[in-house]
């Protein structure tokens, strides 16, 4: 057996609360599609969100980066709490985590670590993490015990272990709420962008389409883009406009909110 | 020592999940003030939200309105989760917690239930969940382990156990950040009320002065109230106009949001 899985398995019984996981969901936007970032098992066909433990010596928080850098490389991720799932069906050993590493690890130390078997065996309680990131400016990788880390469209997910799913389902009504009061986009778009663009970004998460010209003039009036004018080369007379975001008036929303104004 | 505290503390050894805790913030407004519900602990001047542990076999939410009804005698009141709470200076046995019953029950089951000791010196995770309610139509009573449950004014609440003035903290919060996209009012304010009811208790969560004229207008504007007419009897024409809200259209407002509209 591999010796990092035995140091692994040894680890988390003796340094991380017990029945507790973090499971981290990062949203990009490429191609006009809504992604998010899956790891694959090794040995079996299924997916995941990058997850793990929290250690007894760090904030939940801290637990969330590490995690997050650990199983896929990135570094500097704002994460954003939105959920803890607590349903008692909840288990690390249901059916569809027995088709995975999970099986293997556990036929393995079977006999080595007994005391990991019962700590991963239990009820799991785990907290929902976001980020909205620039897919370009993201290298993710996966960890030892991954196959592949990609990027996967939110209308095409693979099959997911236990309720990652739900997870990443919550995390869009989470978005969807917050479209009501809070501008989206500048760590989802590149640093310019078409309207069509936007307008993709916002009926993605919004799951329904909007009528062009009410959006833009919508989006316009609230005043934090800035119009990059057309280059003058061949067609560039028929592409469309390029944005990008005023940062200080975008901020500025953020504080204020686009919501209701009392 | 109390045959039921013996009982409870074998009993969530056993039957509770380690290191895992659920705190409820319930809310109310009476004469124009927002008032949460707080227990205090028998020996010790120290106040602390309802709260208690998860059973092994129930789901979170479940046990949130279990502990609640047991430590306060509310039922039906529909709690939401709104955080949780993962720092690694939370745990049952600060500074604090020593001063109050706690260190009582530690003292007396020392040597009849190690086990508990343990369990419930570790370090705990809490998750929180709030309720908006009318204090007219509740009733809460201590547990047997409680002195006394009572509303307090926020603004003038007493010495908390832990971080429970943080979490209480981050309801309101959370309660600013929903009035950006939804009505809030109907399950804390009498049948009828004033214009300036709703003014104080919009006031109050948003914790800054509004303008009276503004402020009618455009909640007027939004068409969700019934106004009555006055009653003729004496001065009662000086009187205010009274107001309840139009159920159906208040529930459509929930359901559309009041937010930025696209």
């Amino acid at each position: 057996m591999d010796q990092n899985l035995i140091d692994f398995t040894t680890q988390v019984v003796d340094e991380c609360l017990p029945g507790k996981s973090i499971d981290c969901v990062i949203i990009g936007f490429e191609k006009q599609q809504l992604k998010v970032l899956l790891l694959k098992w090794k040995y079996e066909d299924i997916w995941c969100l990058p997850g793990g433990f929290i250690r007894k010596d760090e904030d939940m928080d801290q637990a969330a980066q590490r995690i997050l850098e650990m199983r896929t490389g990135l570094k500097s991720v704002y994460l954003n709490q939105f959920y803890t799932f607590g349903s008692k069906k909840r288990s690390r050993l249901n059916e569809e985590v027995q088709l995975t590493r999970m099986r293997h690890v556990l036929e393995e130390i079977h006999g080595k670590n007994e005391k990991f078997v019962t700590w991963i065996t239990q009820r799991f309680i785990t907290t929902g993490y976001f980020a909205l990131v620039d897919i370009r400016k993201t290298a993710p990788h996966p960890d030892m015990l991954s196959d592949r880390c990609e990027w996967k469209s939110l209308s095409n997910i693979p099959g997911l272990m236990m309720d990652h799913k739900e997870i990443i389902l919550k995390v869009m009504e989470h978005l969807r709420v917050q479209l009501n009061y809070l501008p989206i986009g500048i760590s989802l778009l590149p640093q310019k962008f078409t309207m069509q663009d936007l307008q993709k970004l916002y009926e993605a998460i919004l799951k329904k389409p909007l009528e062009r010209s009410n959006f833009q003039r919508k989006m316009l009036k609230l005043g934090f883009f800035i119009r990059h004018e057309k280059q003058l080369t061949g067609a560039a007379n028929k592409a469309p406009y390029l944005y990008s975001f005023d940062e200080m008036k975008y901020n500025e929303l953020i504080e204020k909110g686009i919501g209701f104004r009392y």
